[in-house]
């Protein structure tokens, strides 16, 4: 294995004094190579990869207090902070990870890290591939949860971590914090899994499809090799996107935001008689879907859905849930939004129930929030409060320093 | 005004024995012309139009009994029977409509239209302008709710029915009855409004917007002009059609019908891992895709969604729907489905709110059926007791004959 670029802090890190209270500062990622073959659900074998990281905070002598965090579907490594490169790009869970935040790092170890197969700087459908010297694309293989589960014991072995304090993530995050907990139990000790599922549903299944189906049948997919053709499929991306958005906010939190308010309407309010946007969430939705068109890459969004689809731990044990995490040995934390319709609560509660059954130790909260599932990326206190709170248990009982100070949402 | 071509019952019928009971027979339609220029809410006028009817029963000679039944987004105006031409074709609500049904055809005569715009007989975008000879395509005016209840005031008059016992309909049809007891208040004895809203929300919006965008952007739409050039957006009709019918159904019924089980699995329930067909519920709904594809027309179904879209009778009310309501005349019957999510039971409870303050007859029904928004068109017992029981009431207060016998759900 290799580093390829250092990581922060990097030394164009301007003074602290102009970050805000609670940022882990300017950072930029590593890239860490592994050379060893890594056999794939699918059957296929990789036979090495490349995965992006950044890191927060120190790794203590004993190597006890690393975190992992793990994103959801449109997400990277960039968890935290400011990238290097990027001065505007502030890291997806920032509000969350921190000096003094829910997730102290003054005193945890936190590693992002970017999916295999996703389209920030891990490889992926984007990356070259060495036997052909020309893109993976179309033939870059389907990967599972396990899969990214597998590829991600390595960079803890890389690290030199038995155990992580705790893995966690929210949505298809939270579905890889299951994951580690059952793929590699003796290697988590507490397990956090937030808007998150132990399977997708029917429905959450059908959306998925309708997002394939739009980049699919785009003309500029060309079968999933459009990077030779020096196009994207644009209008494919842009729907699927856009599906997507409506799933993560709820209907209550759409009317607040948009209601029925029209975007430059003509004299008098008057509407305009065409299909060009004429309500205000016409226009959010379209730029969404445009904006995510630019950067993310058609054949990592298919794959990481796919990857949705296919999670379902208890498959294996005749849909038995419990059977399923018979050997789990985390403490679990899961956290749930009520206005979440695309995992909604009772998603949650399945997972708690079976890891009752198993006698584990859950903490189980259901925040009353009216974002939808994008709740988990907010920053409601009483949500932060019951992180900050779990975080602080697993600070005491691995006799971590005491937290110092509170920063973020509940400073 | 013309009649193009008889209704039922027609000489191709068959034996009523062979019928099931409670059906109205072998049907074919009208095709009515109106040549006085209609102007439409978006400023243009449309010289003349054509309306698709089929009607069910006799109408009295006091021309009081009259039912106008109001479709949804893709049906049509049969409403119920076997379609002369096409005898696979059963009306989409036949299970409601006929002697001895719900809506007794014993008693009452029913019609059925088609929504001018639409794409089954009546004039919409797929019809020849007479001013070019060619088909209106992207010509064709957009229209609202309003302007086809002015539509279809017209062919009231043409079979001089000066006010309907009930105007009814479901989902964007009960939109279009809600509208005719406010556009014509002296022409509705009773409403009935079902599975429907006063007003999209935002997130109806959006979906509708998903849909749009996927069939403008196919490059086979063509600016709405595909007809000249010999293709159909199909991909895009498909992903819209894929998105409504999501929307249609319950999270509970689609994990019900499809679950996570497998089309086609390999050796010991293998996944294929591609993007082929893995689960029962993409096949479904690719296939529901690709059918509605090969029978509806895009252009009719931008038409519709936009008007859906724009429909707010509390828009010129500064948003207060009861004001709205102030001059509506009609007794209503409400109904909602508590697993509704397109358009949840709080939309029904805003119009009952509404109507109540304005102190009119309100029948308010929550069906507590598992089926989503498509329940409507379903054979719900205690929806069709509902309604079969306030139809009683209507006839009774008619002095209309009383039920002869009962078929269909509640038989």
């Amino acid at each position: 294995m290799t580093v390829i670029s250092p990581s922060q802090p990097s030394a164009a890190s301007p003074p602290t004094d102009v970050l805000p209270a609670g940022s882990v500062g300017i950072v930029s990622p590593e890239f860490i190579a592994f050379d060893e073959p890594l056999a794939l659900a699918g059957g296929q074998v990789l036979n090495g990869y490349t995965l992006a990281v950044e890191t927060y905070g120190e790794l203590n002598t004993q190597r006890s207090n690393a975190v992992l965090i793990c994103h959801a579907l449109n997400a990277s490594h960039h968890v935290a902070g400011i990238d290097a490169d990027q001065p505007d790009s502030i890291g997806w869970w920032d509000n969350m990870v921190g000096p003094g935040k829910a997730v102290d790092t003054d005193r945890f170890f936190v590693i992002g890290v970017n999916n295999l197969g996703s389209c920030f700087g891990s490889t992926g459908p984007l990356s070259i591939n060495p036997d052909t010297g020309s893109p993976w694309g179309a033939s870059f293989p389907l990967l599972t949860v396990e899969d990214w589960v597998h590829a991600q014991a390595r960079l803890a072995d890389y690290f030199g971590i038995a155990k992580f304090a705790a893995v966690m993530g929210g949505s298809l995050g939270g579905m890889q914090a299951l994951s580690w907990a059952i793929t590699c139990p003796e290697r988590v000790g507490d397990c956090i899994v937030v808007a998150s599922t132990a399977r997708l549903s029917a429905q959450n299944i059908a959306f998925n499809e309708v997002a394939r189906r739009a980049i699919i049948t785009d003309p500029d997919f060309r079968g999933g090799n459009y990077y030779e053709y020096g196009v994207v499929p644009t209008h494919g991306l842009s729907v699927a996107r856009m599906v997507g958005h409506i799933t993560y906010q709820s209907d209550e939190v759409m009317a607040e935001k948009f209601g029925r308010t029209q975007r430059a309407p003509g004299p008098d309010g008057a509407f305009h008689y065409n299909y060009d946007v004429e309500f205000e969430v016409e226009s959010y939705l379209r730029y969404q879907g445009e904006k995510f068109s630019r950067y993310f890459d058609a054949n990592t969004y298919l794959l990481l859905t796919r990857a949705l689809d296919y999670f379902d731990p208890a498959r294996d044990c005749g849909g038995d849930l419990a059977q399923a995490l018979r050997d789990v040995q985390a403490r679990f934390l899961v956290v749930s939004f009520t206005t979440d319709w695309r995992f909604a609560p009772e998603h949650s509660h399945e997972l708690v129930r079976a890891l009752l059954k198993n006698k584990r130790e859950v903490t189980y909260a259901e925040i009353n929030a009216s974002h939808g599932h994008d709740a988990f990326l907010l920053g409601d206190r009483r949500y932060h409060a019951v992180v900050q709170g779990y975080y602080d248990q697993i600070a005491a009982r691995l006799s971590l320093p005491a937290r110092a100070h509170t920063t973020g949402v509940l400073a």
